[in-house]
């Protein structure tokens, strides 16, 4: 139950990297960059990607980390935007949004300020000396779920430019980017899209705007004629302009296999599996441990597809679940958190966790001494 | 003979790759952080490719690309000597790092220049106005290498700040990072170390320094304490404050086991084997392809592990050579490059390669149709 942290391996990704690996690799050695498509690779999956997100054919790319893309989408919408200079975001949004938008205000050095706010505050805060407004759409603590529409409308109608991180949606929740009317999205891969530990992050351009975004990360990639090796950058044509450096074909490979699970899959249908699981969960949990409090969202539709309990003591019981097979996260100070992905759990996966999580609580087990020291990653 | 673009697979690689795919991933999940050791696999293996290039412990890290890391660097070092405008580098610069100067410059929009000269004018540019020396350690067309020492001591003496790119060096000829002084290196592992398509790149920094970089990509994992989420930046100490999201493991667990094969390697045998084979490789071509000429130095103490010749209908050539099984590169406008690494070359395949090539120049074998198409990727 950590979809939201690192999806299981798909099974045919195994066959798939090792075809990579001796049959591209092995074999063609630099002939793979046409003869396997690796080249091609980024734009590719960025239109696998960009299907199950309702974004057009050509706008989205694959490539880098959530954290560079994020950079990348910020650097161009400030561009957008230039007789503004406060970034708007919340408390909500993943902290590395947050990081990477402070080093990029520090290095433009022309006086913008990041403003981060409440969550629920966020619309009241969009006002016409905001440039940017950038958040996350699912909260990665809680599950819960902006409204994506309502607050696109708001600030294009208050002249903002819009930036949604899809890290908690793609693969978990319906998205139509395009009918949001957004000018970026960005997201990553190794969560519910369960591409490996490391896959390749996205970044979405809405159409109309690709050929006017002037890239800060302008790497050879990036190039009209990359293989013409100018000095001087000349931006290609199209999304193509947000790749930057060599693309990770091993990762990319990977994540080409699992996407082969979501062919034919309803992003409806899947959602309301997704819910009837988490109700579920949320139910039994309240009814069998009763000193957990719910920290999501009670309305279903107000959260992503994770849920998540506030428990003293939430390290040492989640490491305790996890001794006993139920793996989820926990999140600094209080939360353990749970994801519920239809395609690989079912009902009676989600009694089995309640009965364990149960069983821990009343007998005390989280107490004994192993689950009590922290790892470097929680 | 393409080591020098893409190096081949090791024999150790695929086990490698299929355990952390099914030991790791498949059966660990997000506990891999922890137990398979994947949090710290940026610095460690930072340390397997520092002890090669004269690096102290501590002081390289991996992750995201060759571009990217040229940003980073070339952003701190700009902060270290804020009140110079100048970056000096030269035309034989691989064009994607003159690109990402491009893109970090104009992000900054405070006048800063790109200065850039031809290779053998460099000595004479670094002058007073300077603020960074940014240079290729090896020519990526040519081969011809820069005296390291004696150009990062007339950089410092001029209070001017260095940053080598090592992307044809780690691995390909002896370098001392820590003797010469440089505040920065940077490189790729996927030629001479041969980490697969798409491996991560490294940074270096030398260590007096490290805490006082403020870095411009400061993502999640540069944070001082990533998993308490806190809503501010606090860089780590040390080099971790240079990565920046999550890491790729596939990739890096790749590079892992290919970097095996450099255990008890002397990096000044290897000098030597690979000297005798490009020495006997370009006589070879001298005697029996009079059309050809050398577009590298002669002298092989002025180039690195790489030769190139020019060669009219070059890519032509190149294809042919492919199709006959010698695996070199093309680079226009007319180079045909080949790259010498004994660790897996040796006399008979120099001369096996040589009399293919004299076969297809002497036949013109090269003018067949199918050599003449170019394919996206050269």
């Amino acid at each position: 139950m950590d979809g939201n942290s690192l999806g299981p391996l798909p099974k045919s990704v195994p066959t798939r990297l090792s075809q990579t690996v001796h049959d591209e690799w092995g074999a063609m050695l630099i002939k793979g960059w046409n003869d396997a498509g690796w080249m091609d690779m980024p734009t590719r999956l960025g239109d696998r990607i960009g299907a199950m997100l309702g974004c057009a054919n050509g706008s989205v790319v694959l490539g880098d980390t959530l954290s560079i893309k994020v950079y990348q989408a910020l650097a161009a919408a400030l561009n957008l935007n230039p007789d503004r200079r406060v970034v708007l975001s919340d408390n909500g949004n993943f902290p590395s949004d947050l990081y990477m938008a402070q080093g990029l205000l520090n290095t433009l050095n022309r006086g913008h300020e990041l403003r981060v706010v409440d969550p629920d505050k966020v619309l009241e805060h969009i006002t016409s000396d905001v440039a940017v407004l950038m958040l996350t759409h699912i909260d990665y603590r809680s599950g819960r779920m902006h409204d994506m529409m309502a607050l696109t409308k708001a600030a294009q109608d208050s002249g903002v430019v819009v930036i949604w991180d899809l890290a908690h949606s793609a693969g978990a929740v319906p998205v139509d980017m395009g009918a949001s009317g957004a000018e970026f999205a960005v997201g990553c891969t190794y969560k519910y899209l369960n591409g490996g530990p490391g896959a390749p992050a996205f970044i979405y351009v809405r159409p109309d705007l690709i050929d006017r975004i002037d890239p800060s990360l302008s790497g050879w990639l990036g190039h009209d004629a990359p293989f013409a090796f100018e000095l001087g950058y000349r931006p290609a044509g199209g999304i193509d302009r947000m790749r930057v450096g060599t693309p990770p074909i091993l990762q990319m490979a990977a994540l080409d296999a699992a996407l082969d699970v979501w062919e034919g899959v309803s992003m409806d249908e899947l959602r309301n599996n997704s819910i009837a699981l988490s109700e579920r969960f949320i139910s039994g949990v309240e009814q069998h441990c009763p000193t957990l409090t719910l920290a999501s969202p009670r309305d279903p539709q107000l959260r992503g597809s994770q849920v998540s309990f506030q428990c003293e003591n939430g390290y040492a019981v989640m490491q305790a679940l996890i001794h006993h097979g139920v793996i989820g996260d926990f999140r600094a100070p209080d939360l353990i958190r749970f994801g519920f992905t239809p395609l690989y759990l079912d009902s009676g996966d989600i009694d089995q966790a309640v009965d364990i999580l149960a069983r821990i609580m009343r007998d005390d087990l989280w107490q004994d001494a192993k689950f009590q020291t922290r790892s470097a990653v929680t």
